[in-house]
């Protein structure tokens, strides 16, 4: 298609594509680096179909294939509010301490593992995440030195690591604020109204009380522009 | 249980379990130095749903609980002739250099991740992993710095690392010799007739010629121990 780098040429690329604000940004930074994007995304038990189908939708709004679907088995181990019946909390203070109960346990690992999988798989260097350590609700797994620390590991665990042929691990959010991230995507056409944030909709609105919810808002108003999002006490 | 340490006092640990000669041998290690294991094993596609039988059976033997079943989806993204359909080699000649087609992209990274996630959610801190670099077979993610930098990234990735409570990641076969590991084994009471290793068994025995049944044959021969492993050639 005229417009788009020609898939026999450009370098491919894994994104992992949650149907939230942040991978859709690096989903569009990736492509407008000249990468060809094979997207990645995760059924793991979330609570609401939504977010697969906003991976799908921001996919195909990016002009990108449809997101491979790997279906991760952390109910059964348990462990978090994403995946168990626990009360997601609502309306946390500024600078609340300590690891939200929001956490899923070592779900980036397990995600970039897969990422790194699937790379070698399909003969693929870089990969592509979403993290972001500035507003980032406390995940230990969404720091520079976490992706680091991948990095070393996919260049030891792999045939083309140890054959000279590094991967890179990229995270072109790691140190942006929310309202960066948001001027850095509209400036590459994401409709952010086609992403999805919240980890307790309602009715298919956000519930804007969230710790997602709260940081997605604030990032809008910094910027200055407009949220598309629908909240419940918006909507 | 007489004879077994208390639940209520042991140290939980996760052991990867495959059903195999190493990770019985593991199993039984990590029992004997004091922790209460908790199996994981992963169903990923295999041809031979003997190997996942073997998993329960090895636990049962060394009256651990059954293990805990990952579904894994590595079909999905291909790369490996133990989940798809290409041959596996069979009589390769000693010194064969290069990584073999059995290879499993970022298998062991895959493994250690839901061990991580499990340990997390478990509250243990310990996980047991049958690797081993001596008669490896030339996987790149058997080696002794691919397992530090995961206990590496282990420790940046999760809660408990982050909070001074250290993750480790035990590899107690990785220096061994497959005739050390059997002497081990067959000291702690292991049952080696119950364990599978072939790539390719046939009609419920092992082929005796793929790299993992050569590795296998040649230790019980260098240990001077009777080999119990039905073979196609000896059953």
């Amino acid at each position: 298609m005229a417009g788009y780098p020609s898939p026999m040429n450009a370098t491919p690329a894994i994104v992992l594509v949650s149907g939230g604000l942040d991978s859709a940004t690096v989903l569009a930074m990736a492509k407008a680096d000249g990468y060809l994007p094979h997207a990645l995304t995760f059924d793991y038990g979330q609570r609401h179909d939504v977010e697969l189908q906003a991976a799908n939708t921001v996919c195909e709004s990016l002009g990108v294939a449809l997101p491979k679907v790997i279906q991760l088995d952390l109910r059964a181990i348990g462990g978090s509010a994403l995946t168990a019946d626990i009360d997601v909390p609502k309306d946390r203070p500024d600078g609340a301490e300590g690891i939200p109960i929001t956490y899923v346990p070592a779900r980036n690992t397990l995600f970039l593992s897969y990422a790194l999988a699937y790379a070698e798989a399909a003969g693929a260097h870089d990969i592509f995440i979403g993290v972001n350590a500035v507003d980032y609700s406390g995940y230990p797994d969404c720091r520079p030195e976490f992706i680091e620390a991948f990095e070393t590991l996919a260049n030891l665990a792999t045939r083309e690591g140890v054959e000279g042929r590094p991967i890179r691990i990229h995270a072109p959010l790691v140190k942006l604020t929310k309202a960066e991230i948001i001027r850095r995507g509209v400036a590459l056409g994401v409709d952010y109204g086609l992403t999805h944030s919240c980890y307790d909709p309602v009715g298919g609105l956000a519930c804007g009380r969230c710790d997602s919810c709260t940081l997605r808002r604030r990032g809008f108003i910094d910027a200055g522009i407009n949220d598309p999002t629908r909240y419940t006490d918006s909507a």
